[in-house]
């Protein structure tokens, strides 16, 4: 949530002739994205929303970004659709920053997602699997197995301020995945942040999938675990499996989970798990009191983490062997 | 620039079942207003601002905002138009705040404005203020001498942290302006901030004025000098004759100022140097470092104040008389 930069109106125009946009009609600043600026621009042809990326995204990052949404777009995933300039390019300058201009979606996030919808989250999430197949460029993940160690080391001496015991907890819960982290599953470009205000609705229906400045190549069945953390479970902390299983049907009405990869499941949903708790914890640690920014509870992704390492049995997400 | 209050999706939907406004398609927090909270939505049929009014705002104001938006727009003005619910009232509830649906108005603002760009400020100020003619109700402004006296009274103390000797100027500045504040000239409906992010333009051609939480009724021709103010000076301090000379002709050629208007214009543009410099004063002492909001320069004002202290003839405005 959040405008970093404010955009002279001559500026844009001036950017907007290096496009086959149509005339300018107005441009607002919108409350989207914690990482960069974005602008929903109304256009004699179509809104678009116009995004300046700022210091926190890697400049050469971009071009996979960018490729992406085009690649899944052109394989049939509904989701923003990068406008090439007149010369080719996703990638312009304006205000001194990177910046693109990208269809605009419409529909909403839901607040409250019921087990209907997240049948719907699934079968999207397996249709950008698909999609992404065959897409040239690569990035790894920053957020795997060492990833989560470079944030630990800066968290682990403040940890039990958060909970008493956390420190043992968090070292133990790190050896147990770097030694049973699953290696020969089937990977490929993962979303890795498909919480539900990145998708959305037109009613029941499911609209489109934004947000792809977290995308990476990672295990496939990662995605879902992280799908899991983030739709399948109630405020109140409890798993919900009928979330679950509409999750992981949907998921595999369009692309079948193999035998290890529902195995691993749990594993994985213990690190993805993991994975937010140490962003947030993190975040919770660093982010100074008063700073107008909602600090995410980290003791939420703590609990999840501790539902998944219970789990005797994949059975137990909703899956139906 | 403020987004305070999410919306749920389903309340939002909920919200316009009470009116005749399509269906709703996507909805975005923008960052424009720094009073409310507002979202730009997109429905099938047009098109709308979503406002709630967060406490800043006096409820007891909204009847005479929104129907002077009505009253304006059905006298010819373009500006914002709220769309009445199906049982008739202007005003709704949504999370908890006061809401109103309004008319998106394309356009952009200026950062940049020229001298024709004044003159059809000009002329839409004097189209309002002939459009507000007729309208029932009544607001006192609040930041006119006595309000400007209670604003003092809180940064008095402090004044001189902000420059030497500013304690002394702004309080026989104020004994001026209550000895020789005229009184009968003609009044009505006033903008009171009709400051460049405040009028949309298209191109150079101006598409509608917005922002009418601070309209009052005042002096018409005080008005005219907050616009003088707000619009013709450059970034260095100078005074640009040939902006307030075209912001003059532009709203004479719609409403001409009476004589005694315009020997009023140096003492009523002290007046609106004074209030905007007793507003940001008054944040600039009390806005706590590190809040993220961006504080305005109040000796912008205090310069502006000066010059027009030296006018000794409304000629030296850009009025041909």
């Amino acid at each position: 949530m959040a405008v970093y930069t404010d955009i002279a109106e001559d500026d844009l125009r001036w950017f907007l002739t290096e496009y086959d946009a149509g005339t300018l009609l107005s441009y607002k600043g919108i409350a989207e994205g914690v990482e960069n600026s974005n602008f929903l621009l109304h256009t004699s042809k179509a809104p678009l929303i116009l995004t300046l990326y700022e210091k926190r995204v890697e400049k050469s990052d971009l071009p996979f970004f960018l490729g992406l949404m085009q690649h899944l777009s052109a394989g049939g995933l509904s989701c923003p659709l990068p406008l090439p300039r007149k010369d080719g390019a996703l990638l312009g300058t304006l205000s001194g920053r990177p910046a693109a201009l990208i269809s605009f979606l419409e529909g909403m996030w839901l607040r409250k997602p019921e087990a209907k919808h997240c049948r719907e989250v699934g079968k999207a999430l397996a249709q950008m699997h698909v999609a992404g197949e065959g897409f040239a460029l690569t990035r790894p993940n920053a957020l795997s197995l060492e990833g989560w160690q470079v944030l630990w080391d800066k968290s682990e001496a403040r940890a039990d301020e958060v909970e008493p015991g956390l420190q043992n907890e968090i070292r133990s819960e790190l050896n147990f995945l770097r030694a049973h982290w699953p290696k020969d599953l089937p990977d490929g470009v993962i979303h890795a942040d498909l919480f539900p205000d990145n998708v959305f609705f037109l009613g029941d229906e499911l609209s489109g999938l934004i947000d792809f400045y977290f995308a990476c190549n990672d295990l496939l069945a990662y995605d879902v675990s992280i799908c899991l953390n983030a739709w399948c479970f109630e405020k109140d902390g409890a798993y919900n499996i009928t979330k679950g299983m509409q999750m992981l049907e949907g998921y595999q009405s369009v692309r079948p989970l193999s035998e290890a990869e529902i195995k691993a499941l749990p594993v994985l949903s213990r690190g993805s798990a993991l994975r937010f708790f140490l962003t947030r914890l993190y975040d919770w640690l660093t982010t100074p009191e008063g700073a107008m920014v909602t600090k995410k509870d980290p003791l939420e992704y703590l609990r999840k983490l501790r539902f998944h390492r219970q789990i005797s049995s994949p059975v137990e997400y909703g899956l139906s062997l």
